[in-house]
């Protein structure tokens, strides 16, 4: 099976995800890493940060060619995101073109308390200047919601619902877990 | 016209769309009952709860021709499910292939306030000890109108949202009659 | 860049679009308005309340046609509705094939309260009596946003949420001209 595993920066995506892959002998693989590897492979970057200079095209290219390189994989968890708020808005990480060739067997969508999720970020250091407030991540929260549902009818992807409340991990896991054996 | 009629189990969909369809001259048409037709036809099951044991291709190709069957009628509303909620998650009824073949013209979206639909599926004798709470049914809802929205961007269909509340049937019949004519 | 704007009726849409246009140096074009010039120029209608009156087939071809013509521009904000209130229920305004012949790089969605919406209606002269209520509005701005993510994952086009309270003008404005430059 392969799972996309999606969440808003803060919901604590990264904890549940690689506990639940343990449990179930999972890979998580991140899908830009993936298209990391692809444009190093093909001699077009060197870092990482060097990835959002290269031309649309190209980036969309390499985009598709992780999503047919994750689809020849299987018992795996992708790390990715529905909706990346850009400056220019909330843009897609996964539009149709990707995910028809990714071919998505399950939906995960790891959600928390807007208010939780703005005081884990608080306490991240290193992370820049948050500009979110309650309101903002309560949105972003529901879009993402949106386009998994969008995501699910395009793919027949099923979608979970998965919360992840403060000092709930172990019950967000056994979610996790329990939705992909149901 | 082809109409499509979703509802989560216990918004009392039953009632309100065979007195809309007695009204209205149309024939209620179920969705699993025609799948199940067709794979009686083809000699692949006896009895309707075999159907899940199919292979998942050929469940799907049984579906294809379900929503091709429907696809010759007219005047007929059809009774399915924009997502079945199952233990490994929300399962979209109607995915975009099927959507594409079934071409509907409209979607009706039946709708009940989310502790009317508790108290309903208590009364409902026969069916099984149910796990959902207030907070899952509404999750229930809002999912439902996503898909019908994301399946109406699909296929052009107008989305109708009908409430259906506790004494209010003879309303929701003549809102769907109503959106019906409009 | 062609950027989508929608709104549903009473946000004040056109008064931030039209303003944020002239900061960016875009041309605002209406897309009924480029239907019904199409429709003119093939000798279909005379006036734009015809345009209704065609045949349903036509009416599509013609929207196809509008939406191919508007992807032949740059710098350009599309004047449109994601969905239309309806006796029939929410009509999509841009359903799927419309989409991928328009091919926008951004969806932009003025939103307001809902009461204050119900009050600009109110207020507004030579409008037919409005059926809506606050409840009705909150859940054709809620479809609307729906409508917009589905689009974006269909389209890769960003979508920006973008609030037009009472008094905020200048604010909804600089909203729309950060997320275009953004």
């Amino acid at each position: 099976m392969r799972v996309i595993v999606v969440g808003i920066p803060g919901v604590g995506k990264s904890t549940v995800m690689e506990e639940a892959a343990r449990r179930l002998n999972y890979t998580v693989v991140n899908f830009g890493t993936v298209m990391f590897e692809i444009a190093r492979e093909g001699g077009l970057v060197e870092h990482r940060d060097e990835m959002r200079k290269l031309p649309i095209g190209i980036q969309q290219e390499i985009q598709r060619e992780a999503a047919e390189r994750i689809a020849a994989m299987d018992n795996v968890m992708v790390d990715t995101h529905m909706l990346i708020k850009t400056p220019g808005g909330y843009m897609p990480g996964l539009p149709q073109p990707i995910l028809m060739a990714l071919r998505p067997d399950r939906i995960i969508v790891i959600e928390a308390d807007p208010v939780e999720i703005l005081q884990r970020r608080a306490g991240d250091e290193g992370r820049r200047r948050d500009a979110d407030t309650v309101e903002t991540i309560k949105e972003h929260l529901e879009l993402t919601r949106m386009a998994a549902i969008a995501s699910s009818i395009l793919t027949r992807a099923s979608v979970c619902i998965v919360r992840n409340p403060q000092n709930g991990v172990e019950r967000a896991v056994s979610a996790v877990v329990e939705a992909m054996r149901g």
